[in-house]
């Protein structure tokens, strides 16, 4: 069955990829300069490391979410899934040079939040086609009718719209790039993919397989509602 | 089943975060400098790799114990994992500031132990939440009742007040809140977590799984009783 | 079963090599020249990340094609599968050279350029090595006939003399000798490993596992037909 | 079942650890060396490199044919196992200060090389113990009898024994206890574990799980018989 190494393959280069994140925190060297001081010059570094470790572990939860729901994977899946993990550990990088220019401000500011804002963009815009070619090939156990695939791709657009939104804004504004950034993810965390979202009250189960009560139990209700 | 890539990624994570350890270990230059001289000057970065490779071992062995006693995993326990692995992902940072930091003594000595302390604390919060979750939402395999409850719940809380202590300590004297961290490893060492542990004789195994016998063979002695 | 613990084991090489290939994305330190001029000043870097991205998630997906169809690994296979990861590993290191020394132009980087393409050469050397062991040690799953084997070494065989011919280019000229390397790249995602080939119309299925339409869907016609 | 995770966590970190190697492989910088007399001299990172890949590899191969034959995983095993991992990834820092100091010749060579063997035979004895155990413990699925435990145990204690002894000469002569710990590798490279030696013709499969003809096609006299 081809999903399990596709996941196996995905699980690793997510593992690496944000464990990497790590090393964008330069250990301070003794010397002149208080331990704590330059922990506090290098506060970008961190907020940065925090905000992408956030990032990445979304994308794992709504990317597991998203492929358990896949009962065939074909060629072109599998390069899809390669284009969405190309952005992926692009991030570490985007990561390292926003933190390094963050408190720099001015041109080279904007421009290392675009490319940040670009990172997500793309891999929101390869995560989107991946669930669209998913959809429209009826590769998923349990298929999208017409109402909720489009319900489906429509959030997904709205992500990328966002997105989008946010490199426009990083020529402006580095920081405020930045808020939008985490805002789009504090949005993922409670929006899911579409094939793990529980249904409607009343309605039928869109993603049920047998014997899978994972997101049915009494924490259903966590985070959001 | 959700649990298997729950797993396959903290895995991915727990490897690779314990083999970025290394990477703190700097390989001397040839130079003015014997190559002994060199290495006995490092000392630190020694001892600190030995304990944190060790101490990221317990807590995945620990990890690993109570995972595959969840029967169910839902969105909320995905990111508490996640954020877990947060902390262990910053433990190769916080060993390589607290050996870069220890033989300078002093406030940035200090500062150093606390970090190290803080990131042990932050995961021992997020195991401790992990595991109160499963157990409030009824998600483990085999139930823990009322009292088995609290007690699994009171054996973290004490290792959760252990590592707040040993931040305190560290304060006043990083050599000693390390040794206290390297105390506290080895009580994990022994101690399971509920999920593992065999039951007391004569009473009902709480965590047997049919045909699962893995730890209740002949070396089920090793290493406490 | 072996099987599996080779795919984990290739599939935790792959992800760790891939990722790793973005530490050779040096962030730029902010200083006298704007980020955007260091960026541009660095674009071999990015166009070899992206290549060398490409081609190691070729290898995986060809790679996965192919271990699919074991029935059996011996110890044999694993060292070739060990001397194939051996090249997959030394990629980031050879894309990292080329990146160095594309712009210097001259000796240089032709000798760049030649390290680049022998590093591709012995993987695909490898890999058509496990290929044919397999085939003639009768290991896959369903196996492959005379005339199917030879279609399957033939094709395989073109690649390795295309990419010898790479490095008899690389002395010449290193630009042509990399657009080459893009080219044969393309050619292995449209062309499969023999054990995914779909059977040609009214033909036997060559790799069909029962239940298995992972290949077969009306995807199938994608990308190349 | 706990032999899954351990099996996934260990080529996780084998994983990390074989392709950690390429990071000591610093790419050269374009200066006033040509790229050519740059590799050059740095022939003993290149020879180190392909030393510890075939090394951590046989390591792996090793390792999956004693796990493979595991019924029972207990907590002395798992901490076994991380005692083994731990000398697996302390291999990149050894190779590294070899590699840089092998060179140099006089007492720094030979210090570098005590290192690189101790760091062997710190990872052979923990490998052996953790054979010790399982036999002892009677956690193999098909057990190892009184003799053939004894056999396998002598084989591994001539492993132990070899690296001492590489520990011991590495004092006298760098080099040739590197071409002794070659030796050692391809020794272990045609000795397989216990747990997967194929029965002398007429005896009984020691290793035989049902269905499970991975060792015994055409192919088993390779490479030693």
């Amino acid at each position: 069955m081809d999903r399990g190494r596709l996941e196996a393959f995905s699980d690793g280069v997510f593992a690496v990829a944000i464990t990497l994140l790590v090393i964008g925190l330069a250990v301070p060297e003794p010397g002149h300069v208080s331990l704590g001081r330059q922990l506090a010059s290098h506060w970008p570094s961190f907020a940065a490391y925090v905000v992408s470790f956030l990032a990445i572990g979304i994308i794992w939860v709504n990317h597991h979410n998203l492929v358990r729901n896949f009962a065939r994977v074909d060629r072109a899946m599998l390069f899809l899934n390669l284009l969405l993990l190309f952005w992926v550990v692009t991030i570490p990088f985007a990561t390292a040079t926003v933190a390094a220019y963050l408190r720099a401000g001015g041109a080279d500011a904007s421009l290392a939040a675009v490319i940040y804002q670009v990172v997500f963009l793309g891999m929101s815009l390869a995560f989107g086609t991946l669930l669209w070619w998913s959809i429209r090939h009826k590769h998923l156990a349990v298929p999208l009718t017409g109402a909720a695939a489009r319900t489906a791709l429509i959030r997904f657009t709205i992500g990328n719209l966002a997105y989008a939104a946010a490199v426009g804004v990083a020529y402006l504004s580095a920081p405020v790039s930045l808020l939008m950034s985490g805002l789009i993810g504090a949005y993922y965390v409670y929006e899911q993919t579409p094939a793990s979202r529980p249904a409607p009250a009343g309605g039928d189960q869109v993603n049920a397989e047998p014997g899978d009560a994972d997101e049915r139990g009494p924490t259903d209700g966590y985070p959001g509602a």
